[in-house]
């Protein structure tokens, strides 16, 4: 293992699914046995081999789904009929200790979209990598901007050394998963003050939406659970300038136990610490995207810049929100 | 025809090739009667149809390429010998007024790509349409930030009413085709002197790379030309900030004769010349990735604002620069 890996193999690391426009043959090689979870005549997620198993085991599944060859699909009518039977379905396997996954069960709902954003089903957090359906977040970037003898700085938080996924690693100043109907902004206004401690009217105040990031995971061993599920995301970014402490800006604090402590790096070090992997794989990918937004990454300085900006900015197959 | 159009009739101006990911069935059914133009194994443009029957008049296009079903490539087993042999093709469509398209000679050459950023020929910058190959360009947006008291202004060109392409419809405030060799940030930098007689040392010190674009164009009337060219594009993007005239910031000036004026529009202006289809449309989509880097546009406020980002941040087939 080389001791300072490329930008390009962070992103290697968090959109590992291949692409069916730029490989076609690879996306068919990887997709071969799985299927694809369809509702009506459109692709919501992908199934592997060991769920698919599980799905056809009545014992554990119930007659909740319809399989066919290469292709599988959720029984009812209703978004409450479809979220019924997932629920039944993800229940009896969490009992059966079916999945390691779903031992994270968080009782929070996340959810699946049909075409035109109609929700077509909501499902437990833990369990949608088992179903390779798309799932949403938020994460803001915390910077106090360059000045003539300082450089840029971000503030960036070391997660618990004791967190399930990802023990340790660095991560972006705010980050949360959106479920239960929330939005992207009120979900950053949230976790800045769950994870962060910033005030609410600070944070409406002061965040600006610069876009999203969009990329097709393929979970790995520190993720925790099962190795290889699929996980595409979008993440919503957020910048927010503050001031330094010193001219009474605000200054990030661990709140629930989530993260160690919050550093204050400057943009050297992040570049080190995303060479050398210590980042959450999705948060050096927010990363990277702040770097080319502003100018500190370029077609001149990066030799992968266009198929790294590509890569975190994927269209995906699914319905969206 | 409405009076105000969405944002998302823009990106569909300017990506109105099916994606292949999202829209297999359409992409398939456009594609059934194009020839892919392949270098070794790799898909480096499409031909359609009235192209193919000109590439296979050897009286027009020499001996020059291997046409196979469904499949086109240039011979030469060199750089040099590629593009000798579609230099002598479009010189000789030229001389037989084959396509209209070719009246805008230029005798610039743009560079198409081999895999690994290396050269696979060269060719006539007005020429590429023909073969459906990947050109790129740079665009800047230059900009005076809002105040408390005025809202953020943008420094709009309106392009010449005699120009042949576009004529007489808004533009970025800098833009231009990388040809011969030139890298994004010496095109812009080149291109801010000769369309808006910003100093060089201004623009050096000034501009900030921000990103790219990347579409698959279809040409329509207002292209000039042939409709129904395909015109797949990467445009490297720049955001410059000035200062208001009257605390000395620079002023664009016409330079060349393409621009007829350059006006001073604040946002609500943009939006309105936007929803009116007033910019040329691949400026509009540059307009519009700066209104989402900059929270202009969010996803509380623009229901397309996913597909709008995805959809002008396409990830080609074809192997890039």
């Amino acid at each position: 293992m080389p001791s300072y890996y490329k930008y390009l193999d962070l992103v290697d690391q968090v959109d590992s699914f291949p692409n069916i426009a730029t490989h076609p043959v690879a996306f068919a090689e990887k997709t071969a046995d799985y299927s694809r979870f369809i509702h009506q005549a459109h692709t919501i997620g992908y199934i592997i081999p060991i769920v698919l198993d599980a799905l056809k085991d009545t014992t554990l599944s119930g007659d909740w789904w319809t399989i066919a060859p290469g292709v599988v699909s959720l029984n009812g009518d209703t978004t409450e009929e479809r979220t019924r039977n997932i629920e039944e379905t993800t229940r009896r396997w969490r009992e059966a200790k079916k999945f390691e996954i779903l031992s994270g069960w968080r009782n929070e709902k996340y959810t699946v979209y049909a075409p035109k954003s109609t929700p077509c089903f909501y499902m437990e957090r833990c369990a949608t990598p088992l179903f390779g359906v798309l799932t949403y977040g938020a994460h803001m970037t915390v910077y106090i901007p360059a000045t003539p003898t300082t450089p840029m700085r971000l503030w960036v938080p070391r997660r618990a050394a004791g967190k399930q996924t990802y023990p340790g690693m660095l991560d972006n100043t705010v980050a949360g998963g959106m479920g239960d109907g929330v939005g992207p902004w009120e979900c950053i206004v949230k976790e800045a003050g769950e994870e962060a401690s910033f005030e609410e009217s600070y944070v409406r105040e002061h965040a600006k939406a610069v876009g999203f990031l969009s990329y097709f995971y393929v979970r790995h061993d520190k993720a925790g659970g099962e190795i290889g599920l699929l996980q595409p995301e979008i993440e919503y970014v957020y910048d927010m300038i503050v001031k330094p402490e010193a001219e009474g800006g605000p200054v990030p604090k661990p709140f629930d136990g989530e993260v160690d402590e919050h550093m204050l790096m400057d943009v050297e070090e992040v570049k080190t610490a995303l060479k050398q992997m210590r980042f959450k794989p999705n948060c050096a990918a927010v990363i990277l995207d702040f770097f080319i937004r502003h100018g500190i990454l370029t077609n001149e300085n990066e030799p992968d810049y266009l198929e790294i900006y590509t890569r975190i900015h994927r269209r995906f197959e699914f319905p969206t929100r």
